[in-house]
């Protein structure tokens, strides 16, 4: 299954990446793009993403052998209608959205005679939008392929070709169980950022300018995921609630267990506690998931 | 009150990044290091840390006009014990803890003869030791001196010019609310790092593999601040134990809103949530206190 021609629908942070990737790696494959914001395609056709910008959803997937919705993830299922009507026989329908049991139910029931093959890479930054796309947004990231349970061998080779394309690395896994690992290694600590940043910013006892005036103490690493685009979140909770939910209860525990630390003076608990933590991060940083610099190589 | 000579005890991240910023930013100003740790003192004498490192506390501090504790606050008290027979007249004692109110009266039931003038450099990375600091450490973060009630105005401004010669800027609050702003901004957020990493890391239905995998996610952010001294950090909770189950309470109640909001779909309540966290992000980047490229500048 030779892919000649992408289709990107959706050209946020995400879409316009793959453009960008497609175009400097695949320079061999067509891109055709389109959004369903007549701004975001504006820009998009003045940053030169894509060889073509098509304002019709169906038009745009014409001829593609791969077509990749790039939306939120509530907004699958009704990207997927859009384009059905415009798609080839044979054609691969994938996706990157960060939940991915809801989202390949959603995929199945509005496109029943496509191959459909869902994929998260897990690769982001906190900002949005078709100016906001780099070409190396993948480059040693995961990408997690999450097959339905008849899937074609051949479809799931294709789309794990076109992620390695693009510098990812790819794993294959069921679509609950994907669900779990990313409630817990991305959709918990969003929420947990999401919180903290709110909570510290309407205390009575400490107002908001002194909270960024001394971020520089821990507060301002919460900032940069509590940025993030606040619709595609939304829609991860909503649609991976149960999972979500779950690990929350779990963090709830453990918190409730330090907080009873600290309330009791049991350093020895905490020191313990603590000393544990830190050997995680020596492992991200030994398998190349993070920058080996102090403070994320930011500058001082 | 001029300072011509500084003494710095604990040769930690903060206190070598002390005596190297002295070295560069003050080169006419002399400085003594000691640290209780035969190992470190090794390592400091090897670095070339400081003009001598003396084994001794109280030898360390003979003749210094200003003397800096850069320890664990659960330590402060031995320290200023252990310096107390070899300060001069007049030397004003100043430290780096995290929390003030306990440290500045364990300081002045320490030293009852002596000025002390306690204070916080909000600053720092994940890692620890002597060879982790770096003389640029300060620049452009925040100093908080926190001088007690009765103390000289000429001390106070002698430890101020001290941070702001270090590239510092320096704010002088009273202690108490000190420790309601940093549990906030530096304490909870810590606390909330730790958690979350010990949670994630001993969940049966996730890998400690596949949490390093996916880190990129998001949770890789949490690992960096969860990489922090266990001990400075015992300490720090067990000393700010008031202020930090405060904030912690404000957290906890966010966080179950949040819980609900999910459990209940209410979408907008999210998206509304999420909304206004993006916006505090903007401000801290404004005031250059934190990187505005992406990602915090990680290279991709």
């Amino acid at each position: 299954m030779a892919i000649r021609k992408v289709a990107v629908i959706g050209l946020g942070l995400i879409g316009s990446s793959i453009a960008r990737a497609v175009a400097e790696r695949l320079p061999e494959v067509a891109v055709t793009g389109h959004d369903a914001s007549d701004d975001v395609r504006g820009v998009a056709r003045a940053l030169g993403l894509c060889d073509t910008i098509v304002d019709d959803p169906a038009a745009a997937v014409a001829d593609a052998d791969l077509v990749i919705l790039a939306v939120p993830v509530g907004r699958m299922a009704d990207a997927a209608a859009a384009i059905a009507p415009g798609l080839k026989a044979g054609a691969i329908i994938s996706d990157v959205g960060s939940s991915k049991a809801g989202v390949a139910d959603a995929l199945a029931k509005a496109l029943p005679d496509h191959i459909v093959i869902p994929a998260h890479p897990v690769a982001g930054t906190e900002n949005s939008g078709p100016a906001a796309g780099f070409a190396t947004l993948f480059d040693r990231r995961w990408c997690i392929v999450t097959p339905g349970a008849g899937a074609s061998g051949e479809a799931v080779t294709a789309v794990t070709s076109f992620w390695q394309a693009l510098g990812a690395k790819v794993d294959v896994m069921d679509a609950a169980h994907h669900d779990m690992v990313l409630a817990v290694t991305s959709h918990l600590p969003h929420l947990i950022a999401y919180t903290i940043v709110g909570t510290a910013s309407e205390l009575e006892e400490v107002t908001e300018s002194e909270v960024i005036k001394y971020s520089a103490g821990g507060f301002r690493d919460f900032t940069r995921i509590a940025a993030s685009d606040p619709v595609m979140w939304r829609d991860v909770f909503l649609a991976n609630k149960d999972a979500v939910l779950a690990t929350l209860q779990r963090f709830n525990e453990d918190l409730t267990a330090l907080q009873q630390a600290i309330r009791r003076g049991d350093g020895a608990k905490l020191e313990d506690w603590f000393t544990r933590t830190r050997a995680i991060r020596r492992s991200i940083i030994e398998q190349g998931q993070d920058d080996a610099a102090p403070d994320f190589g930011r500058k001082h």
